[in-house]
């Protein structure tokens, strides 16, 4: 099992397809597997050895999507790089992974002289744009033009081929290590769940590459044989352009994007209709916007995936026979759906014992899509990975088909008199309240109760939140003992981590100073 | 990659589900997932150690069905025996794989005394079936309701799962060694290929556990946690009997056993619509069943999957979507199809090197469902994987889109003059004559040709041939060069290898004595 097997076969395949579409350029298959060598003998050139770790810090791009497959044709290991992070961070990763080779594009331009001088045992850097290359840097499409091919290494199996790093909302960011196995795992078990039909898959990215949410899916497409359509980022318009003019027919969009794209002013501007599948993430689809798209997306399936860095993305998903509002299949809607084909799931209890359907414990999961372990971090990996299953922090419960149902973060699950509150259940409630636009609910502690709940909301523009009618909304959702004993209103967003999510931790430290809390 | 994942995750995923089906008996998942540990207890208690082999000599069953996850879990080696063989390959194939335990069914009864003087290796023998077991054997479920249930080993990756032995047409059969990686790289690539959708595959077996037709279909339905369907062997009746009570969505039937059931006087009392799935190998559908169907069976899609024992099954596939008899797809018709997600396909000359598109060579096929090599044979499995690729021995040519067209097999070939000669187009333009039941090309020795072309041809019940006019029928059909130069006219049926493919070596060797036959 070697990730550049893919790349091989797409280019017996679909020689003549585009393999990836980025700005005004595109790159068949046949051009990435000419190319491939080519970059790998660039990346030896510049002193690459066989498991060498190769960092990009660079926006999405067809380069970047090559490299996907470059760097492991090479032998090397390659380490994409958080592009929200700063230039501290960044310098951190660099040293932790003891990176040889850096390759930066045009958007990280004016940060290379300050990595050049504090991560210094990177030997060289590759610049991956067309201008001229800054001083001290290679151009990359220079290096490639210069180079003699060479063959693929052919790493394979559980051999490393990337480090990807979580967005920890504590200390530094862990390095998950992942293998070949685990690329590829996650890439056929997406073929099982989004099986390409006769028309080839057409996928387009607007989430980073340095993230699984993008990654994994240039995995997919590559071995679906497919086109990867490449945006730096989520804009409606951009996306929708590019929707309609390559007849993209599978995305990766949250909810809210979609709800963003439906709410623009040139919505029916654009012929959407090329969309199969929508893939999201992070919470079940809301029923209003299920409805939405039924009715102005009606081509739009939703398949709904749940996983994390470390089990290379997907590890359980819902499938889109599952998104209707009637029936029986709709009795499912509320779950993050079942365990894919690569991998097992089940709920354990505090000592790591299987609990019955129906009993809230944390996710645990193991298969071939699960991490070597963490880098330069045994401890870490011993305990997430203990008895041979991914502890994955989540706290759910199954039923009797399998169906995994989140209900919390294990660390935001607030004790109180004894009571288990899940902040995500208090935090649903809040938000169904008409002026609120976001919230978090914290256990912040108690003398008599341990801890108690805590609510921080941030009302919509234009709206005022009333507490007490607000306490009053959320008695009428959930019973008494969940509702917030102390609410505070913010007018700035929420913090966030790198990932996007609401950084709990930076809410809950001023409440915890100088106190331990006790995670259960 | 562990074969006894799947099972875990469809105990979890479907337990109330049927997991296997045969006669009057129903094994849910749940009951496999509880069983298997007491089976593994029954084996160890027998003196089964890590890696020992345990062979089975019996019809399909659920029992069986159980055993290809029941053996891999107490840390056994399946070696599934093909039911055609004399009593003398069965004892030779015990012996080449020194089985210590031997499982065996009712309708292998009166061979035991034999098997049992004649492979003294074996320490045990398990009797399958609930009547009485003969002298010195142990019943199988007396066994269970004894043992006291042992965890799952977990063998896995590239540890050795299952022997399968080739039908050679000369000499002994080859142990075919494949991996629990193959298994499952196999079961994942047909869950690409045919995803299960909402309903859960119902899988019906006709195809026996000893050959891939039969175990790679149980790999894939455990994969999707569907159910398995078991029959002992093909006959039309029963066949449209279990689809109908069953609503079997998947079937693997050849072209010939899908004329049988159309041709069946009681085709119309049986109600099979709900088969979505028909998967065929070992040469392109006729246009007249693809017609027949369509209309007949209008809810049947065709995949037709070419493969062999060393590629764990399937490795190139034609998707339904190209079983159309018009437009563009289906110029695809005769094609056997692509490379599974999980391999790559290459067509290589005699030097080993890749062929362009159009160009005649041997299928050549890397990836994860290649067998380990072959058991205590290590001369052969260099020669079939040299330099990393498993060589089929069939002769084909890939279009540019990746699309591989079977010829013929390489050894069958005839060298006349100079000129390549494929039987199978021979065989082809012979077996559209209307009188024609069966047919068989050879080359046979020619002072000045080299080779030349033979044909041995059974007329079907009732019709005469005249071969002049078979001639002159196959002049409109082929270059003349191709056509035969003597005819041969059977009353019996051609001999059969013991997987039902015609012998041609028997066939070839009259003509052959004391002469050797260069093969291209």
């Amino acid at each position: 099992m070697k990730i550049t097997q893919s790349l091989h076969r797409a280019a017996r395949m679909r020689p003549h397809s585009a393999a990836v579409r980025c700005r005004d350029r595109c790159l068949t298959w046949s051009a990435v597997a000419q190319r491939a060598p080519r970059i790998a003998a660039a990346l030896r050139s510049a002193g690459l050895e066989i498991g060498d770790r190769v960092a990009v810090l660079a926006m999405n791009s067809d380069r970047y999507t090559e490299l996907l497959y470059a760097v492991p044709w090479a032998g090397g290991v390659i380490v994409p790089l958080n592009i929200r992070w700063a230039a501290a961070e960044i310098v951190h990763a660099l040293q932790d992974c003891a990176a040889k080779i850096l390759i930066v594009d045009a958007s990280f331009r004016s940060l290379i002289p300050e990595l050049k001088a504090r991560a210094p045992q990177v030997r060289d850097i590759l610049y991956l744009d067309d201008d001229a290359p800054p001083s001290g840097t290679t151009s990359f499409e220079e290096a490639i033009v210069r180079a003699e091919p060479v063959a693929d290494v052919e790493r394979q199996g559980d051999e490393l081929y990337a480090i990807f790093y979580t967005g920890g909302t504590t200390g530094h960011p862990k390095g998950v290590m992942l293998s070949h196995k685990n690329a590829l795992a996650l890439a056929w078990s997406w073929l099982a769940v989004n099986p390409p039909g006769e028309e080839p898959i057409v996928h387009l990215h607007v989430a980073g590459l340095f993230h699984l949410a993008g990654a994994a899916y240039v995995w997919y497409t590559t071995a679906a044989a497919g086109t990867n359509v490449m945006l730096p980022k989520f804009e409606a318009e951009p996306v929708m352009q590019a929707i309609a003019e390559y007849k993209v027919n599978s995305v990766v969009l949250i909810p809210t994007m979609v709800n963003m794209l439906l709410a623009h002013a040139s919505f029916s501007a654009y012929d959407l209709s090329s969309v199969r599948t929508c893939i999201y993430g992070g919470s079940p689809i809301p029923q209003s916007l299920l409805l939405a798209a039924m009715d102005r997306l009606p081509t739009w399936r939703f398949i709904q995936a749940y996983g994390m860095t470390e089990t290379a993305g997907m590890a359980v998903t819902l499938a889109s026979s599952y998104h209707v509002l009637e029936g029986e299949m709709a009795k499912k809607i509320t779950a993050a759906g079942r365990a894919s084909a690569v991998c097992e799931v089940r709920i354990v209890g505090q000592d790591d014992e299987e609990l019955p359907a129906g009993r809230v414990g944390e996710i645990a999961i193991r298969g071939d899509n699960i991490m070597l372990g963490y880098w330069n971090n045994p401890e870490a990996t011993a305990i997430a990975l203990r008895g041979g299953w991914m502890h994955s922090g989540d706290a759910a419960w199954m039923d009797e088909d399998g169906f995994v149902y989140i209900v919390d973060r294990i660390k935001d699950m607030i004790v109180s008199g004894g009571e288990n509150v899940y902040s995500a259940e208090v935090e649903n409630a809040i938000c169904k309240h008409p002026a609120v636009l976001e919230s978090a609910v914290i256990g912040i502690p108690d003398q008599k109760w341990g801890e108690i709940v805590h609510a921080v909301v941030v009302p919509r523009e234009g709206s005022k939140i009333d507490v007490q009618e607000l306490l009053t909304h959320c008695r009428g959702l959930i019973a008494g003992y969940k509702c917030p004993r102390s609410i505070d209103i913010l007018c700035d967003p929420l913090p966030k981590t790198a990932a996007g999510k609401i950084a709990k931790t930076v809410l809950r430290e001023p409440f915890w100073l100088g106190q331990e809390r006790r995670v259960h």
